[in-house]
């Protein structure tokens, strides 16, 4: 994608001398950010525009441009893209809308640029998008107008499903005086979707932090696997939650929507930060911006009692701690300042203490307090007297938090202008509102303790072992339960003893050899629902009741089953999400997951740790553990059951879902079997 | 409390010709905002500051001012007190920190102040707090510096327990153009409460809506009491939450920490607004400067497809409800815009349509559209090109906005000056993020759909009656089992069965009377925890298990009971709340209760409506009613006695805990019986 980023020269296809022609807007910007490459400008028809000459086409170019930006109707696409794969152009960008996010029909244009692209090795960007933006060389594509003096230059790379949002993330950023480096509009992500940039962006060594704004993922196990790989902090914001949004997305760039909890799990594996809005988007690039925090004991120091306590509470609620400040700060603390004025507690309540030379003394103290992972100070600011000092303080801090390496998280809430000139003059990341700095502040927490876990495909199966050779393929439809029982033991799990019976004499034979009592249950796979179809009889204590039941039942065949011993009841499932592929499952039978939908979910396969975390994850975690006095269960033997299930449902990828309900787990040392399930394919 | 914001002279305490001294700052305010009554100074010595004279001392002023500030170290403060007392100041305001909220020791001197207080009949606002500012008549009297251009003068009053918070609310509603009204720091509360001032505001005509700081409640009944009997909107923004906060907030403003989720049910039965934090104050009060929402149905209008993604999701998290719009709107819209550019669906993705008469004619149709209650716009605004065009829209917003008097909720993400510029010429509130605004539109919508629920002192209990005369009350400690019996008989409540026996001879009488299977239990009031003690015995089904229990028992007396039939176990509690006062609770036994902390509370005494919420609102709700296919419990009943048993907690405030565990619900129209109950007084 070097090139794309980095062309030598760039055609603009798309340019006339109308007043409202875009395609100029892109020639002024490239212009406006000082673009040194040849830049040619392509017309239907032949001219000038301004010291340029507008080139007919894309043969009358004279050489053969490293980038193509196309910028004109749906409706002459194709032939253009021909001409430019004729030509030679490898990297084109198109910005031109209309395509699946307007209609089913335009699907068939779609596949045509697929073709033309696959026909000429072409790297698309595109359609329906606004292009690129690299500050590093002024390449600055979109076609509203930019102002180099409104974006700075730094750290921060952008993918985004939306050009709007481009454009609204690069207003914010500039607000919080955040540098930008790389800006791409995706669009409806026809060749190169949003795994291919963030793997250049994770290999840029201009960016530092990468945000993405999706509306769906195409590969969510390669973007698992690329966040994965990475030490850079990445930022998501993912719409297309909501039922109703759905339907707009897809109309938007024909995003298919997943599972949103999903989503949500399989970021938590991957290490990526999900945010709910661009506010959250921004603040965590402050965030991240500054030193990396080792550990979450807070000194916080406000020049407001109301702020002290309602940092109190924030910092609770983020999961923070306030850090137990040592005698030798509060000496230091009652020396520098009136004596008595200042309790030795933390928060600190600088109360009417108004001496910029004291906040700067307890900021480095607290910095260098051992027991002091970041410092948060409420910088209340007063009109007109605050100013200078303000800004003489806030660099201080910034200095400060680079020698101690750690993090000064700074909010103020300033006047109007001052705050945005403090920040401007400072270049220190300021935050108004605590609350909102603490919850961008435990981001970065998070993401500085977080192990980078392998991606779910290269997951350590550990002791489970890995099958030799590829498993063999299911077939379509119901599988019939003595078929998903013989899959369940190959993967190591139990079944609570079971034959398949055709009638009643085989019935009581086979009951004889495996004991009372048994359960009875129909085996036809044309029952989805046994139990409300009257097709599952427990607890059959003799053979007189064994042949009732099976008078009782429809015709066979018949899964004649050893009851299981009491335990608790668990469900593990697996189902094929759109964009992850298979995802297991598991919680709590019953009111558990009926009722307060008490489960967990993660990307398969899984190892031994994701395991645990999922059944630590359960509110209903405390009765597996053991809960008032009653001896726990075997919380072992299924974590390593829902590592072995999930390696089940990663080799065998048509499995549809997938469910086992119950699994009886027994108490600690005693295991469990698995007394039910159901497997659809397709 | 008139006289305190409008009086016809001040006398500020405190003064003296130190260039530090703060005082001086307080009479530059009243100064700079034109305050038109006498100011005079006060100091410990007489002199001449600017143009005024500085009196020495109380009797040294000519006149008697109509309210005093006072500003001088804590130990002079009672001597300055009995001197304004004898001069006939009725009104003061105390701005000197250093009481109980430094240190214990200090109450003594608060304690001093409320003897003045009551000798000379005394209205005190602190002390500890910045005091008072009246945007009508200029009175401002904090000690930090104020200048009227950075206050706008608008609807919104302020009540704040932190002097430094009533400086950043307004700091913030300056850069959001909010107006304000009157903001009063309350302080430590000494005389003057949060209650005594919001009565005032709630009166007070150029009040619109009162946002409220607070670290505790005083007295949270007159509180809810006064919430519900005005329907000017109340935001909340209560600290105070967490265990850490607690420490710092009394020493901040000496506060009492109370139960957060009796705060928030509490202020949801008054109808009270509560926030988490600054901004989303502020924001609230940009919505409630709407017209009222009259529904929950939006019109979404944006001209990026992402934002119209991110506003389906954030407005169905919010509980709000895209419109369908009529066929008559989107013919409309295909004949303003360029046919088939825009599909018609809501939200409108105006795409590519550049044209704000467009936008106008579109908002306008949107607004009259009877399926339509307000209208979110998404202005993605564009650098140099769009102001002045937006400036227009904005306003022809303001203006569509009051002509159909249905909201417009307006967001633009404009370049840092561009924003506030459009927020000061066109008058009318922006918002910045999609998901803060609708979060701010849904608390409009909840107040105007609000119903003023009856202060709950003056709740009806309806055919539950009300007593006759006063109460009895319970004597001290842990009142014994038959006696709570007693007492819940009289509030309607049935008890199982039981008869209170000695020993074995008369327990296998009253067995025989009673019927089995019974339960035993030790009847001492020694012994709390009946249960892990062994002193509980169920099942018993004949005579001879019964000797065997008794024996097995420590000594009587005992309390010999009829076993329920089986049902669904509810818990209902009650408790002494510091700031609320009589609470009750209710939730089902077991896990419900103990693993998912599902219960649900209340400030008693609650009516029917409550006590159905209460019960719609427990997460195990769904069991109650009727759950796959099984009968449902007798709701109704249950309802019933909640009423009754939040009476009886109202009737006898000496209760501290009441614990009704269980209560067997049987099904539909079988009522329910008690099977025990603890309760304490104290």
């Amino acid at each position: 994608m070097e090139t794309i980023f980095f062309p030598e020269s760039v055609a603009i296809f798309g340019i006339s001398n109308s007043p409202a022609n875009q395609g100029r807007v892109i020639a002024e910007n490239l212009d406006r950010f000082g673009f040194a490459g040849t830049i040619y400008l392509v017309g239907s028809r032949a001219g000038v525009l301004g010291k340029r000459q507008i080139f007919a086409g894309a043969d009358a170019i004279p050489g053969v441009p490293e980038l193509a930006v196309i910028l004109i109707p749906a409706g002459g696409l194709i032939q253009t893209l021909e001409a430019c794969g004729k030509k030679g152009i490898g990297n084109i960008v198109i910005e031109t809308a209309g395509f699946s996010e307007f209609s089913e029909e335009r699907k068939g244009l779609e596949k045509e640029i697929l073709r033309v692209a696959s026909q000429y090795d072409m790297k698309i960007v595109g359609p329906n998008c606004v292009g690129i933006v690299n500050v590093e060389n002024g390449l600055a594509l979109p076609f509203y107008p930019l102002f180099p003096h409104e974006i700075k230059k730094g750290p921060v790379s952008i993918i985004s499903q939306s050009g709007g949002l481009v454009h609204d993330i690069m207003v914010l950023c500039n607000i919080e005086n955040i540098g930008m480096n790389k800006m791409v509009s995706i669009g409806n992500k026809l060749v190169c979707d949003e795994n291919d940039v963030l793997e250049y962006l994770i290999s840029d060594p201009a960016t530092g932090m990468i945000g993405l704004y999706l509306e769906n993922i195409r590969d969510g196990r390669r973007f698992m696997d690329l966040a994965a790989s990475t030490d850079k902090p990445i930022v998501l914001l993912k719409s297309n939650r909501s039922p109703g949004s759905k339907e707009i997305a897809r109309f938007h760039t024909s995003a298919l929507a997943g599972d949103d909890l999903v989503v949500d799990k399989a970021m938590k594996q991957a290490g990526v930060h999900r945010v709910q809005n661009l506010r959250e988007m921004v603040d965590s690039f402050k965030a991240f911006s500054l030193p990396p925090p080792k550990g979450p004991r807070l000194a916080v120091i406000a020049r407001s009692g109301g702020h002290a306590v309602l940092s109190a509470d924030s910092a609770y609620f983020h999961g923070l701690r306030l850090a137990s400040l040592s005698g030798q700060f509060f000496d230091m603390l009652s020396e520098k300042t009136r004596a008595g004025v200042i309790r030795r507690t933390n928060p600190i309540d600088l109360g009417d203490v108004f001496d910029f030379n004291v906040y700067f003394e307890i900021t480095g103290s607290a910095l260098r307090d051992q027991n002091v992972d970041a410092v948060l100070i409420i910088h209340s600011y007063a009109l007109d007297v605050d100013f200078e000092p303000s800004k003489q303080f806030i660099s201080d801090c910034r200095g400060l938090s680079e020698r101690y390496g750690k993090p000064i998280v700074f909010c103020t809430i300033a006047h109007k202008d001052d705050r945005l000139a403090l920040q401007g003059a400072t270049g220190f990341p300021l935050f108004t509102h605590v609350d909102d700095a603490l919850a961008a502040f435990s981001k970065a927490l998070e993401h500085s303790g977080r192990q980078a876990r392998p991606s779910p495909e290269r997951v350590d199966t550990g002791r489970h072992g890995k099958r030799q050779g590829a498993p063999s393929r299911l077939s379509p439809g119901i599988t019939p339960t003595d078929e998903v029982f013989n899959l369940l033991k190959e993967y190591g799990l139990s079944v609570a003893d079971y034959r398949v019976v055709a009638d009643i004499d085989e019935g009581l034979k086979a009951a004889r050899d495996i004991g009372f009592p048994v359960a009875l249950k129909t085996a036809s796979t044309r029952i989805l629902h046994k139990t409300e179809m009257g097709g599952v009889m427990l607890g059959i204590p003799d053979e007189a009741s064994l042949e009732r039941a099976f008078r009782s039942m429809e015709a066979g065949p018949y899964l004649l089953q050893k009851m299981a011993s009491p335990g608790c009841e668990v469900i593990i499932g697996g189902r094929n999400d759109p964009e992850f592929g298979p995802v297991i499952l598991c919680g709590l039978g019953g009111i558990f997951v009926e009722i307060y939908k008490d489960i967990e979910i993660r990307v398969a396969p899984i190892d031994e740790r994701t395991a645990g975390e999922m059944i630590a994850g359960l509110g209903s975690a405390a009765i597996l553990k053991g809960f008032r006095g009653k001896k726990g269960y075997d919380v072992d033997y299924l974590a390593g059951i829902l590592v072995n299930v999930s390696r089940l449902l990663s080799e065998h990828s048509e499995i549809r879902t997938l469910d086992i309900n119950p699994l009886v787990l027994f108490e600690e040392g005693g295991g469990g079997v698995v007394v039910d399930a159901k497997l659809e394919t397709g």
